[in-house]
């Protein structure tokens, strides 16, 4: 069996233990006589996994009782329109802060359903950063939306901030790699293919008083109120990337919680960005030092040539998805929750390698 | 390791040997160096993937060039949705037959977005039978809405209509079954977790001349054009459960095809048919004979506690997922194309004893 080092920007590396799990449950689900994608969505054996990964979410991210955990379909993007939808009408406002490609297709969807202000800040500047404070949230709207981690420019908010709005934030790339306040959100949103599974499902944390005040005239699979009467149940949910999910979020939990996880996480992106600011002369990283993401470290080489022999280099050795982003190009060292230290490590040790050699 | 007969109205049984190979790939896909669930979607292996279902499901169901094929999120549900914001607008006026629960959950939809006439000639029947003909459509309607099988009541169309307004259709619970003219559809769509594979994915095949005629301001995750010009690849589709479809296809074509499916199903259906037409006194079918679903045989005992006597003696001998829907109650005995005849029969001999016993 091979296993290459697997840096993909999503989906991507799960730990090797859960899908050694996965494989031994795979025909036969701990006696049930059948595979959990065999299993009805009504029947008990799978009505504890679902409750189970809920129940392991609230613990991991302390999520308070009077915030519902939604697992819903169509990924980060349906939520894009899902959010507008349901907390925009007329005379509503929403401030979209600009950080990346992901906070403009949000801002672009909601643009349909409501007169949105933009903080732009960040655009600016090439998307290099992301912004000290948010000065245009003066707690009139109805909602501030944020992107937690910039999956393509590799920026991520060092702290997150407090707003006088409600806080929406598209958690998508860096949720569970560390701990958060939940508390000081209104609804996050993430799909799954990062650091929570496989994918093809969408979690929604949403605190009660907010959904209370959600639109009621939508499409049923289009209102969070139908997924949280129904405790995610209103039609057939994703059962196995749920399954899957509840295996990661036991994982999680065994490394020791976020506050665990978190820590190996600045120690594999150190690696990372110690290989580039050890050889300023090659690696041009494209974030600033305070707004550096931990999970998609972005650099490009001194020139298409060197990029093209690095990236042809890497593959040869075995080293998956470094590729940057169609969007923007260079490459993209993407380091979620089941990356271990040591792929990290042999990144980096080529990284030098590379560099005396270059 | 055990394996139960698996009657789930899905998710559903899946084919042993597609879950053996699955395992096998489960952790290094062919070389790769990992798991299906771990590569990108834009990798040239994942498409591979991709491309290889939609082109088997191309030669199962014999699709036409100018008919595109989706790979969508949402299950069923949301397509109860998509379709009326798609395609209906002021003016337009779409015809549903009611022939279940189903269609009345999709037609519920429908009615947010537009004008909705109905023939609910098998609603007065109790959803017993399946209309011979539809009479109201004079091809006038936008579109023509049917489920093509019944999953709750067990009745199924025997002969699909041919409408002279476009024809839309539902085929969650018999896609697959036998074949069809896709020719006489603009539209079909099925969520994959009976015969098509695990929950998480839902097929779209639609005409090319209908798509071109649908409504455009709509978020871009809610247009079926996002997803044409993008071949699905829009956003991170479900991945894993796009390729246990494209094994469960791949299955379906060593089978034999649609041909020998159906003669299958039919003869798998006919074992349980006969075991309740041979014991009158004490099983009593709900579906009309002419409209007897081959997917799922629907029927009661002549008193509910013979009922539970049944359910739990059956469960008892590992018979999995015979208790009816929770709207209707009786039993239901799904028998998609995984189903194995020796699982049909078993049952059919169980169904036997039991009647002599009682
Ligand atoms: C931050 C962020 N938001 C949204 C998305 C889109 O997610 P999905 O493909 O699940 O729609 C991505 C995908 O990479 C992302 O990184
Ligand atoms: C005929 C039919 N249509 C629609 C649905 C709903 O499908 P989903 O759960 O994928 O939304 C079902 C589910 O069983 C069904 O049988
Ligand atoms: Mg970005
Ligand atoms: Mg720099
Ligand atoms: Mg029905
Ligand atoms: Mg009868």
């Amino acid at each position: 069996m091979r296993r290459v080092d697997n840096f993909n920007p999503g989906p991507a590396a799960l730990p090797l233990e859960v899908l050694e799990q996965v494989r031994e449950e795979l025909i036969d689900f701990r006696g049930a006589g059948m595979s959990v994608m065999e299993m009805s969505h009504r029947s008990k054996e799978y009505e504890a996994i679902h409750n189970e990964a809920q129940a392991r979410l609230r613990r991991l991210l302390g999520i308070p009782d009077d915030y519902r955990v939604l697992f819903l379909q169509g990924g980060a993007s349906l939520q894009f329109a899902m959010i507008p939808m349901n907390f925009l009408r007329a005379g509503h406002r929403a401030l979209y802060v600009l950080t990346g490609a992901w906070s403009e297709k949000a801002r672009d969807e909601a643009a349909r359903f409501g007169e949105i202000a933009v903080n732009d800040w960040a655009t600016k500047g090439g998307y290099r950063d992301v912004p000290d404070a948010i000065p245009e949230d003066d707690g009139s709207f109805r909602y501030v939306h944020i992107t937690s981690n910039n999956t393509i420019y590799g920026t991520q908010w060092p702290a997150l901030p407090k707003t006088a709005s409600p806080l929406v934030a598209d958690m998508s790339s860096d949720i569970l790699s560390r701990p958060i306040e939940v508390s000081d959100f209104a609804l996050i949103y993430a799909g799954a293919q990062k650091n929570l599974g496989p994918s093809g499902i969408t979690v929604v944390i949403a605190k009660d008083s907010f959904l209370a005040e959600a639109n009621a005239d939508l499409p049923a699979m289009l209102r969070y109120s139908t997924h949280v009467k129904s405790n995610s149940l209103y039609n057939t949910p994703p059962t196995f990337a749920i399954y899957v999910m509840e295996r990661v979020l036991a994982w999680v939990e065994e490394m020791g919680g976020l506050a665990a996880v978190a820590e190996r996480n600045r120690r594999k992106a150190a690696l990372v960005y110690e290989a580039i600011d050890g050889h300023p002369h090659l690696y041009l990283g494209h974030a600033e030092k305070r707004a550096r993401s931990q999970m998609n470290v972005t650099f490009r080489l001194a020139s298409e040539e060197l990029e093209r022999a690095f990236l042809s280099e890497a593959a040869d050795k075995g080293f998956v998805g470094l590729k940057g982003h169609r969007s923007v190009g260079g490459c993209r060292v993407s380091l979620y929750n089941a990356v271990p230290i040591e792929a990290a490590e042999r990144l980096a040790q080529f990284m030098d390698d590379f560099a005396r050699r270059h």
